[in-house]
């Protein structure tokens, strides 16, 4: 099996249950936004190859099944080289579906809840359109995973291309990348080091967290069915940020303060996953609960940040 | 100056233009659409060159402005291989940008109403998001052309490319292809054979309809200006498809019947552009009225329709 992104977040998880079920992993990774470290339960396992590949170049290996994990996912990371994030989900895709069809593999795309935009239906169904500016500050991510969905099902028409589309939803756990801008992890991060935590806007605005173990779970079981998607994957149980935060501080020994910052444009003010499809047609839904989840995310964040 | 897609309908008309006003013309142009008939005008002049070529290809040459044009625009066109349709107004669009940063030269990207897909918005402004399957039948051409965009704009800042972006609305005129799907066209063809017209639904969608002619002015404008855009060309005064198609029908003779058919899926019922940019930036606004545009262009199709 390939991996692409395999030394980022999700990544790397999805690796660790791939050779912890006897599987061969081939993980490439360009190492922008992934770690060696992810990988250090694995890294010497005799079936893990780690190679320092970007799949906006063109690469052979044959494998019948290809989790398209490669591409910055946090605001702060792809918006640092905007064209390159474009690059990876359409040059990137393409690649990677050049390859699936040369060895008649299954290739799954790690799709996004970012291509609802700010959405203006809740929660959101798999056939809602989205509601994306495509030339805003997101579009360089929001509209090139869409493109890459469109592609997927492109090359299904006209080739008979096997692929599944994952819609991934925010996802916190061990591995995440400290203060990449993402919520969990910036707030544990700054809880830990009894910094303040701060919120933009009033901290009304929800989000729905599904721990890694979870969505590994559901990107795996989408794999092996026989449904092509798009199917969203992410935890339908809404938290607000003010509360999130209140959680963590408390977690963390209550030493933090919180801190009000201004909105940023074009941030989505809520998104939430209607996970019906993923019920009915993979049996699957969240089982970790948030306390168990951020307490585990917790105790890796110790060790890393006080590395 | 480089004309891609400059053998097809709008391109061509573009093309005359250009070398009436003593221009040298590069037209490159892959001929799947696009026809040499269309530059019967201008194919002899010394500073015209047509070259057969895909612009998912990279190609050089030295010009200080490109007009990209390149990409089928009509559904049945653009269905007929999607996934070259995605990689025209992904890579294509690529390649054109390397192109116009390696010379300096200001690229103009042919943008599309399609962008706002089904908007649930009227009359269309520039920032408005637009309402997009991103899997449906129509998503290879919107959501490619939506990706240009966000492509355009992200090279823009971050490598100070020179990019304009025209959201052209429907156009009609001399050099369409007779029977490509497109309202305008298949009703004169018709009307001159005394066919049937048919038309979706009962016809009281509307277009708005904008002259070839008003279109490459608004064109030449933009490229001229200061302004990037987005910018919407296209003509505001909107028709229903039943009057257009008795508007036609009446000045062919009035031999054709109107026969009515199911509306297709995605079928955007109304679109309609705001100009006030335009108005304002480019002191553009259509003056060929309807009127006289139809006689114009079933002047034309009369004897395409005869050959």
């Amino acid at each position: 099996m390939l991996v692409t992104g395999g030394a980022g977040f999700i990544g790397s998880n999805l690796c660790e249950r791939l050779i912890s079920e006897g599987h061969t992993v081939y993980c490439w990774d360009n190492m922008e936004t992934g770690s060696v470290r992810n990988l250090s339960a694995i890294i010497s396992s005799p079936r893990f190859e780690l190679v320092r590949h970007d799949i906006i170049a063109p690469k052979d290996v044959a494998v019948d099944r290809i989790y398209n994990l490669a591409c910055p996912a946090s605001p702060v990371q792809y918006q640092k080289d905007p064209v390159h994030t474009i690059m990876t989900s359409t040059v990137g895709v393409m690649n990677m579906l050049d390859l699936a069809e040369r060895y008649g593999a299954t290739l799954l795309q790690a799709s996004t809840s970012e291509i609802y935009g700010d959405p203006l239906v809740h929660p959101q169904r798999e056939d809602y359109w989205g509601h994306v500016n495509p030339i805003g500050p997101r579009a360089c991510y929001d509209e090139s995973k869409r493109l890459a969905e469109t592609l997927l099902v492109a090359h299904e028409g006209q080739r008979n291309a096997k692929v599944r589309i994952a819609r991934i939803f925010n996802t916190y756990g061990p591995h995440m990348q400290p203060e990449d801008g993402r919520v969990v992890s910036n707030f544990i991060v700054r809880a830990l080091r009894g910094e303040d935590i701060a919120i933009y806007g009033d901290g009304s605005q929800t989000r729905s967290f599904c721990y890694v173990d979870d969505m590994v779970d559901g990107l795996v079981r989408l794999m092996c069915s026989n449904l092509r998607g798009p199917v969203n994957l992410g935890n339908p149980v809404e938290t607000t940020v003010r509360e999130l935060a209140d959680i963590i501080n408390g977690m963390a020994g209550g030493r933090s303060r919180i801190a009000h910052r201004p909105l940023p444009p074009d941030d989505p003010c809520r998104r939430n996953p209607d996970i019906t499809l993923a019920r009915q047609r993979l049996g699957w839904e969240p089982r970790v609960q948030l306390d168990e989840g951020l307490r585990k995310t917790m105790k890796y964040f110790r060790d890393v940040v006080d590395e």
